[in-house]
């Protein structure tokens, strides 16, 4: 009902694009001429089946009491869904498995200097929000893998406690050893702020959600609005996944009963020192305590007073301790068997597990891969057989640290290696923009997908608009590609969702999926993450909720169905093309830095610049960058586009003449199936053994966000300049090998 | 005591720069070899006599008491000025004007609706500041020159409510036709919100200082920090400044007893609709009861709300009366006669009123200029006497709208036109950096004047701190320039001090100095600008007093004795031929935007991106940037380029030569001191016919910052294409003239 008080509803009456009206005579990949018609049929019937009031009734009941891992309702909701893909014809396990999984026995954060305050730590009872009064079931607000610890310290504001900020406070003389570190939440996956504090000494973390985040800058908070109230608290994993994935007992192996396990003080996926997320009125009075410098400008948050760094005079002390328990997490995996092609698998995957309710995280995905799974088998029940096999999954453990999904994919990886063509998942879906991140040899593919879908308010299709999204809010480089281009540029993947264990431990060209630009989001692991919520702020007529299972059952049906599988290699070629240029242009552009930074430390500019009343420390001269060969890389770039590109014409041509033999068309899929492992090495990245995959990985130090070329990006980074050229040739022989499969492909066609 | 609390007190040893050490081996334009050590002797008997101490004692006198214009104490600091000018023996004058200036009698804001909320209007006592509690002198928290009104209707919050504010309310759906505005202080003069919020049809105006703006963003606030408190109010003047500065009554005359006026309801200068100024504790409430559209994120303050637009439901009350008096003020004229060439005025400035106590704005700079005349007083004792005559001035009814200074310029205008060769101003001063700005024919003498004195702690050139701040603190073009030349580009003057009547209606070369930077500036125009506030926070030791001292002196005394007065012409053409492409490239950015979002429209990219439930309009194509034929002012700034280094080889080769005649050199002195008035017209710029100055002028919609070659600048900006090509043919032909004479201040070197 508010959302109509507060926006007038207005909606534009609209011509389609008039060079991307959705029309049916377009060719899709992997799809003969012959096929098409059929495919595009299914597809119809695929979208008028769909309903969104099954959506809604599902999140409803998915959502109606806290199911985080291991909870009662969690499992009940494991049992839900198997039963729901069971009824439509599926093969349904629940596959379980058996982690580490810490709660919250001692939670105590308090200022004790200069005046005293004790925080409170929890999420009240909000009339609007029918589920948030559930207190016995919910979760304390806490980070998961933190250690124990009980540590009292003077207090240090390290804004978002990523490795550059610690620079700046160096600049200003200010270390945190011995100290504990308030940092806010952004800018870098959670589990990096105690990871780097902990690396310079600080003997505690805690982490809060400014209103800068997402909180009242964005709009009115909950429940008034849908962004981030006072008390609100994002939990979260801090597990450190430098090393590993998934249960931290359980590295590289699927974590059954007897599994063999790490003893816990030998994992090293376990913080350091003890953190802990508060809301920002928790927060509130220990930054007001902090004296010391006034923060750099890009420091400040939304709070009313002025950040300062300190350290002190505010003292806080932090205990925490924690029930260690080993736990029982439910996969449920649903199968229907391909007819043609068995063993070729295609997998769509969300997690079921919530932090609390978790209606938007993650139920807003997992009802609309229920509702393609329904349709799918209405389909399937009106005769259609897919070619190839297709898995529906729905993980458990994801918050903790995608533990279903890579405990899966870690018990089943010879097998996945061999048979797992793509895996497709999604996560929290609302009302906007098609948002896709991949495998960049699936590029075409999700092009063409979202070229054929049509945004459910606009009337264009939902690339046009995700184009006009890019037109309009990307950066000026971002913007002019957008006008450049006539489809999109699909960006890489980091981690952050399921997708992560597929794509980077198992070499699987994978995808992640879904809408969102228009939603209220501030409720992100809070107990407001509701049912009550979502009809108000994220997707009220689960419209976007239909408009991606129309996504999502392309994906599927079009991966199961086609002839020859539509992996395009030239896109991919041309992406690799920008990232040499890009990591060609960081060198250049460190060069240029480390020069002009070097001569003001030479010409005493710092000493001329800094404020004689306060304290600062003039920067170290740097080493200068030396000029890298990137001629490795440059050429695996250009022989792989060459290649690229002869397979798409000999593709094209036998596409059109509709001649090659059935035994040629499996040898070629296979090899196509496979072409993503041939980007991965046993050994993985450098200090990362479990990311195998040399194109694709997160930072380090980011967590979300994507690396391209993973290892030379974070040598060069690092200014290690050797471990640069030595990585770059490493990735060039990748390319290569990858590039002899495209060849491979190439001569099936001939 | 506080700021050695909050700040370790941490110098650093420094090095002087390898290339610019100061030294005393450096030619002085204007100066041959003969002259130059008994100038450098000047400076530097100059230098010894200065005292720290009588800045303070000169401070704390002035500010005691509450001296606005017409104010007791005002009259009272005007004799004690005239007093300590005629004790050191200049011939000193109080010259009087009457003008119109209105104080308050009836401040009503109010919210009517949905709640009721009465705004304080007031500044409270507070005990750390001795002057804070003189409520019965201190004029009330207003905008002078706003008209009576009495409004009331719903409230608008606009941003800056500079022009594109409204447009982007436009694109939203949003007029504000029979509403009242609220816009925080920043961006623009302030005179430009009113003014732009009546053409768009409101109503009234509310002006308010959000903590983004000098609060508690940047520092701890006032008495605990120096930035700006919840109370604190920033009064000052509206007045619309289009047509003409000074007292709105009598433009371009000066306004005697008898000067004919007119009417006040005929004055451009006074607001169409009411204004009244307030703290942000007062414009919480306000803001607080908006509802409507979120604002764009550029938009947002520091508050901790969500700031939303309107209209309304808040709806508000304001009411304001004023008496419209006409009042005395007092200009303090001191004169030191020249012996070669007494009709050669070297005039510096610098005004006396305040809004209130004005610790910082103005008598940090007049107390500095006071010390200045004093030393010169003590060389003229010790028997120096100037070539030229020295005028220093104390100008009062700055803040109201430069009316003291515009008065007397009006008033001896053909004099002026005559005789002045440059005109020197200060206004505030604080701890920091150089911050030079003005004519540009003046950009290599104010740069060996900056290369010449020392700044205070830091034992390098105050010029190579500006450059240090330049390198560090720049956008990147700017940083690139400050690394590449070694001394420092001259920025424009727009307005803001008393430079302005000068300047851009005399044609007087014209320089304003001042350092800063280092403080804790959220006192500005509020009864806390007082004489504890700077003791704390601006230049506790008045050091940076003494240093600009040094720099006003020295522009004294230079321009006082050189044998040939300093203005060099290849500076200026090559600023002239920077600003020509800048004018260029301006141009070309409009015609690429104007093409792609012509494009974007076409291809109905705004429809497609736009939140289907919110209310936006589609902008609406524009006419193509047309190309414009810069080809005269190219040929000008080549023309007057090449006239310029012709100059200055005669200039160097007749200054190692002496060979000079004195009649000559009288000649050539004085096409230098008319040069500047080559670059005016009559007739003023388009539609400001006051501002008679082709190269530099205020914004119409800007006010403080300049624009350089403004008519055209302004007609490309408003796309008025064929004004452009006409103004770029009138500029070219001013810069013609102007290279005339420089051509014939070269023939007298011949």
């Amino acid at each position: 009902m508010r959302i109509s008080v507060v926006f007038a509803i207005f909606v534009f009456v609209l011509f389609p694009f008039l060079a991307s009206a959705i029309s049916d005579d377009k060719p899709i990949l992997g799809f003969s001429e012959k096929q098409l018609t059929a495919q595009r049929d299914l597809e119809n019937k695929f979208d008028s089946s769909l309903n969104a009031e099954n959506l809604r009734e599902w999140m409803k009941r998915l959502s109606a009491r806290p199911h985080h891992t291991s909870s009662p309702y969690d499992k009940d909701n494991a049992d839900f869904l198997a039963g729901l893909f069971s009824s439509w014809g599926y093969e349904t396990q629940i596959e379980q498995f058996k982690v580490l999984f810490p709660t919250p026995k001692t939670r105590v954060l308090e200022l004790v200097a200069p005046e005293t305050y004790k925080a409170e730590l929890s999420e009240p009872t909000v009339s609007e929000d029918a589920t948030s009064g559930q207190h016995n079931e919910q979760l304390p607000t806490y980070n998961a893998y933190s250690t124990d610890g009980d540590v009292t310290g003077e207090l240090v504001y390290v804004n978002y406690g990523i490795p550059k900020d610690y620079e700046d406070l160096h600049l200003r003389g200010i270390d945190v050893k011995g100290k504990l570190v308030i940092a806010r939440y952004g800018a870098s996956w959670r589990g990096v702020k105690p990871k780097v504090a902990a690396e310079h000494g600080a003997i505690g973390c805690i982490i809060y959600s400014d209103p800068a985040g997402d909180g009242y800058r964005y709009g009115d908070v909950y429940p008034r609005g849908g962004y981030r109230n006072e008390n609100s608290v994002q939990r979260g994993s801090v597990m450190d996944f430098t090393e590993h994935d998934g249960d931290p007992l359980t590295p590289f192996v699927g974590a059954t009963e007897n599994a063999k396990r790490l003893r816990r003080q030998d994992s090293s996926a376990i913080t350091k020192i003890p953190v802990l997320p508060i809301s920002y009125k928790d927060a509130l009075p220990l930054l007001r305590a902090l004296e010391g410098p006034v923060v750099p400008q890009e420091w400040r948050g939304d709070l009313p007073i002025t950040y300062h760094i300190g350290p002190g005079p505010a003292k806080v002390h932090l205990k925490l301790e924690f029930n260690w328990d080993l736990v029982p997490i439910y996969d449920v995996v649903a199968r229907m068997n391909g007819t043609t092609y068995p063993d070729e698998w295609i997998i769509r995957g969300n997690h079921h597990d919530a932090w609390v309710n978790g209606a938007t995280d993650p139920l807003s995905g997992m009802v609309v891969l229920l509702e393609e799974a329904r349709a799918i088998s209405e389909l399937a029940k009106a005769g259609y057989k897919p070619k190839r096999t297709i898995i529906f999954a729905g993980w458990d453990g994801e918050e903790q640290g995608l533990l279903g999904s890579t405990e899966w994919v870690e018990m089943h990886q010879d097998e996945l290696r061999q048979k797992a063509v793509a895996y497709v998942n999604s996560d929290s879906n609302s009302r906007g923009f098609l948002d896709v991140a991949g495998s960049q040899t699936l590029e075409k593919f999700i092009n063409q997908v979202s070229r054929d879908v049509e945004d459910p308010y606009k009337k264009i299709s939902v690339q046009q608009r995700a184009r006009a999204y890019k037109m309009m809010e990307g950066d000026p480089a971002a913007k002019k590609e957008a006008r450049d281009r006539e489809d999109l540029r699909l960006p890489a993947l980091g981690s952050g969702s399921d997708y992560t264990p597929f794509l980077q431990f198992a070499g699987i060209a994978a995808l992640n999926i879904g809408f969102g630009g228009e939603e209220e989001y501030g409720q992100y692991h809070s107990i407001y993450d509701s049912f009550d919520h979502y009809l108000r702020f994220m997707d009220p007529e689960f419209q976007y909720g239909v408009t991606l299972a129309k996504v999502g059952g392309r994906c599927v049906l079009r991966l199961a169905n086609a002839d020859v599988l539509p992996f395009e290699f030239t896109g991919f070629a041309n992406d690799i093309g920008a990232y040499v240029t890009e990591l060609k242009k960081l060198t250049e552009d460190m060069r240029e830095e480390t020069e002009i930074k070097n001569t003001m430390i030479q010409q005493k500019i710092f000493e001329a610049y800094f404020d004689p009343t306060k304290k600062f420390v003039v920067p170290e001269a740097q080493e200068p960058v030396p000029h890298l060969n990137f001629a490795p890389l440059e050429n695996a770039a250009e022989n792989l586009e060459q290649l690229a590109k002869d397979y798409q014409k000999e593709y094209s041509d036998a596409m059109k003449e509709e001649k090659v033999s059935a035994e040629k068309m499996q040898k070629l899929n296979s090899i196509l199936m496979l072409s993503e492992r041939a980007l991965t090495r046993t050994e993985g990245l450098p200090g990362r053994p479990w990311f195998r995959h040399q194109i694709y990985a997160p930072g380090v130090y980011t967590g979300y966000a994507a690396k391209a070329l993973p290892s030379v990006r974070e040598a060069i980074e690092q200014k290690k300049w050797k471990a640069a050229e030595d990585q770059i040739k490493m990735v060039a022989e990748t390319l290569d090998r990858f590039a002899e499969e495209v060849k491979k492909a190439k001569k099936q066609l001939d």
